[in-house]
């Protein structure tokens, strides 16, 4: 019998932006604060911003340290969750290898602290909160600036022999592709997340093609080329054809190498919605084993930029139970 | 508590050969019956050779069939464990689609049928009995004809919501590349199988490459192109490196994606041994993420032709415990 849960704190701190929140002992997101991350400021000045963040959560809320049941911090890079240390460190964070994040935030403030992967958590919070709730068996992929995924066997977070799991982003899609930043080539990356996005925009306009986006070439997001794909602007919907195909690719390895019941699709990117997802449905049911792709679902993530708050309290209510 | 153990009558059904052995109470293989399967001959024969082979088992070691636990059987194919039955037909057994496998045999005989894919059925051999004994999450791979695979997770098999989970050998490692016959284009078995070293072998030399392989282009069979290329025959190298190389794409895939303790290499190409292995090895060290490849060992595996066999042996014992 677990013991009864108490409230947790959920941390969710990416390159951009460090979101705390608190969650009721019933699981419920009581408050949130979200500040931004100013990486560039270095590793000690963003984990002071950090214990911060929570330090302010505490006071607001009326909560003392011992009131909690743990920290538990949703975090990009490759995180070995069992020590609590950035292991592999994300590329918005560059700073942070081998940084002990766990024991420097459990030292400041006297509270069991737990840290994961960022898109592992994402998986999490998907299946507890969003569009996988109830499904035992599910994959999630981000499509972020970068692409991250997150495992769930038999109703429990799969983090793997060292909690590297899940860098769905990183398997090679073209074994003669481009150079990925990771040391790899050819990586679904490359071709499907949002800086592939932008990157391919930009290249095809400095190749002299003509798009709405011009004016914007300096500054190019794939937001934008999201936005003027949905207006009809013909090279941005090329581009995002071009995405749709490569996550498609990724997909059909998923449910080739899963099984799952359910993938569901994150990340900024996937808020193109049925432009971007529908290519992948198609090709997944073409293209895999029928005893694979019978049953599975493909859909839209739900928890947009909250999911990491979601999971990493879901985690620590599971007690860091894993597969 | 589980209940005590008898013993379990093990079947491996592949294209070419119905192996049947029985295993002792404590997990040992105490006999084994080979036959050739004949698929030519269609569905019903085949079925009534293997229900032979283990009428002949009984016969000869004097067992009866309800001193069994279970009848156990690793089928080639897409496998719904369940229910028992062949969704997705193997190549070699083409006209299996649908067939009540697990229902049949249990009627013939009276026992308990199980019936699972050959390649899980290997992977879990491997971990109970070969190359990963006490490792608890394991993939393996196998380099036939085709290219199959099998996941260990927490000491159980991971079958996937269906039973179709670890179709390794269709992960699409070029995404505008060589159309395979399960309906999805650039599969790594298309590169890096038995089929695909032979016919890059034939290939070359039609085009006019010297060999010494050249006389017996009729009937090339990978394991020959293996044995010229250890002999110092410069097309039959370049092609078992190719081969190799994809190999390393897979083998980098398999890590990103499970960040497993083990991968495990079986299958009549892995008799190539470091010639093969080696250059993925390397490609894993310089390719992935070092939280998921700095414990990962890749190894031979152990027990051959009879993985099968043992594999769906120590699913039976397990009672059918999967994940």
């Amino acid at each position: 019998m677990p013991a009864k849960n108490k409230p947790v704190l959920a941390v969710d701190i990416g390159g951009t932006k460090i979101m705390t929140a608190l969650f009721s002992a019933d699981g419920k997101m009581e408050t949130k604060d979200v500040r931004p991350t100013l990486a560039a400021d270095g590793v000690e000045a963003v984990v002071e911003r950090l214990y911060l963040a929570v330090q302010d959560i505490f006071k607001k809320n009326d909560v003392t340290p011992s009131q909690l049941q743990a920290i538990s911090i949703a975090c990009a890079g490759g995180i070995d969750t069992e020590e609590g240390i950035v292991v592999t460190p994300s590329p918005s964070l560059p700073d942070w290898s081998g940084l002990p994040l766990a024991d420097i935030i459990k030292e400041k403030t006297g509270v069991i602290t737990y840290v994961l992967n960022d898109a592992s958590a994402a998986a999490l919070a998907e299946q507890r909160y969003g569009a996988g709730k109830g499904v035992k068996n599910l994959v999630l992929i981000t499509l972020g600036t970068g692409i991250g995924g997150g495992i769930i066997i038999d109703d429990k977070l799969y983090l793997g022999a060292d909690g590297g799991a899940g860098e769905l982003g990183h398997m090679t899609v073209e074994s003669d592709g481009l150079r990925c930043g990771c040391g790899n080539t050819g990586c679904l990356e490359m071709y499907a997340s949002g800086r592939a996005v932008a990157r391919d925009a930009v290249a095809r306009m400095r190749k002299g093609e003509k798009s709405s986006l011009a004016e914007n070439i300096e500054k190019l997001a794939a937001e934008m080329v999201g936005v003027a794909a949905k207006k009809g602007d013909k090279l941005a919907r090329d581009v995002i054809d071009r995405a749709a195909f490569y996550l498609g690719v990724g997909l059909v390895n998923i449910v080739n190498i899963f099984n799952p019941q359910m993938i569901v699709i994150g990340g900024g990117l996937s808020g193109l919605g049925e432009m971007l997802i529908a290519p992948g449905r198609k090709m997944v049911a073409e293209r895999t084993f029928s005893i694979n792709s019978r049953n599975v679902k493909i859909v839209k993530a739900r928890l947009g930029n909250e999911a990491g708050v979601y999971g990493a309290a879901a985690f620590a209510f599971d007690k860091r139970r894993i597969v």
